[in-house]
């Protein structure tokens, strides 16, 4: 039996998400079909973490055990045959039978791409949240800058998680502009539910000037949710890379 | 009667390319139902020049006649909402009667993207021509800069093409790279039938050290269209930009 760790890399449009789900097709279902088509061998996959309908991933970090012949290194390009083209296995590797994608990560990074161009780009569609509008980009970067820390993120998570420790810990964040684009990067050791996206709807406010750049510091010091923004849209959302060790 | 000029902006993977055909959707069908849909008027489309089908466009310009109470500036807006996701109108403005978008059209732009991922990214699928192998962008360079200048074209034309004048200017090529994307830009005053995909299809050989670097040059000087490289794909290749004055 190997415990073999993937990178894999998807589009997340036509998905119900990355976990399996009795509703719908996710990502996850599609790996363990490509596996089982594959080998032969019924594995259940274990990602770094859920991500939602429609976001996307460019280094989601999966790990399964398995007993094949096949060797590990020609993986990547013997799962890609049998997989959709929007879901692709970038990577694969044996690991410690102890490395679990889930537990073990330690950092994770997400960008957040926001199109403010007048008229949204076609190549745009699924790709980022579609804002519309000039965002002072300025002040997103000195609310983002708050933050950074270990902090109590609860006013960051959407209501009916089960999470009770909701104290994660920010390492990075930036915000950067090309041509239309506005792109959001964090990485944290953990992110609560929608937390990401709860941070970006509220960075777009302030963006936009509805809501003032002292907002995330307020909604860290009060735990209050409903001071923030609304939760931006699944599809401008990408899990970016996933770190271990 | 008004004589309007628009920008428009598609993805041409799901259309049978910009012309109008008896079988088979068409961007401008398109575009000509959300004007009856937005105006009530039957108008024709003209082009600067046909897109194969699965080719893209940045920048493609239309004129079309119309008599209409429409504001002119309300133009993109309206038609937008009558048109599929994947095309987008960027401008309108009222133009001279005598203007014409393919008469007029002094200088075109293409791009071509080449997709050189060992594993072709997911979302690099339809919108770049999968290489799956690194290229030599020197040489390519070196190869395409041999076809700026005004020459006889005529081995970069695909066969069945009725056209006799086959002299043609280009005005700058280049060759760019980011991570795994080269890019072909090229710049002239008109294009033959396949003619960048023709050329670009030649530097892949080159890049790959599959042809010298002066195949280009030897095509040029003897009209042979059979030292050349195969036609590349239509999904890489975007209609950046079309000029007029």
């Amino acid at each position: 039996m190997k415990n073999v760790m993937c990178v894999i890399e998807y589009i997340g449009t036509d998905y119900c998400g990355f976990q399996v789900q009795k509703n719908g097709v996710s990502v996850a279902a599609k790996i363990e079909e490509a596996i089982y088509a594959a080998t032969g061998q019924t594995v259940k996959v274990t990602g770094s973490g859920r991500t939602d309908a429609g976001v996307h991933a460019l280094g989601q970090v999966i790990n399964f055990f398995i007993d094949t012949s096949l060797p590990i290194d020609k993986m990547p390009v013997v799962l890609n045959r049998y997989l959709p083209q929007d879901i692709r296995v970038l990577s694969a590797r044996e690991v410690d039978e102890d490395f679990n994608a889930r537990k073990s990560a330690k950092r994770k990074t997400y960008i957040y791409r926001m199109d403010t161009s007048e008229i949204q780009g076609v190549f745009e569609v699924n790709r980022s949240m579609y804002v519309g509008k000039a965002l002072n980009v300025d002040n997103m970067c000195k609310a983002a800058e708050t933050l950074i820390g270990e902090h109590d993120f609860k006013a960051f998570m959407a209501s009916g998680s089960q999470v009770t420790n909701t104290l994660r810990t920010v390492y990075s964040v930036a915000v950067s502009v090309k041509r239309n684009i506005v792109t959001f990067e964090i990485c944290g050791n953990g992110f609560l539910y929608n937390m990401v996206r709860i941070i970006v709807g509220t960075l777009i406010d302030i963006g936009l000037g509805r809501k003032s750049v002292d907002t995330i510091s307020k909604m860290i010091l009060t735990g209050n949710r409903r001071i923030g923004g609304n939760t931006a849209k699944a599809c401008g959302l990408y899990l970016k890379k996933v770190e271990y060790k």
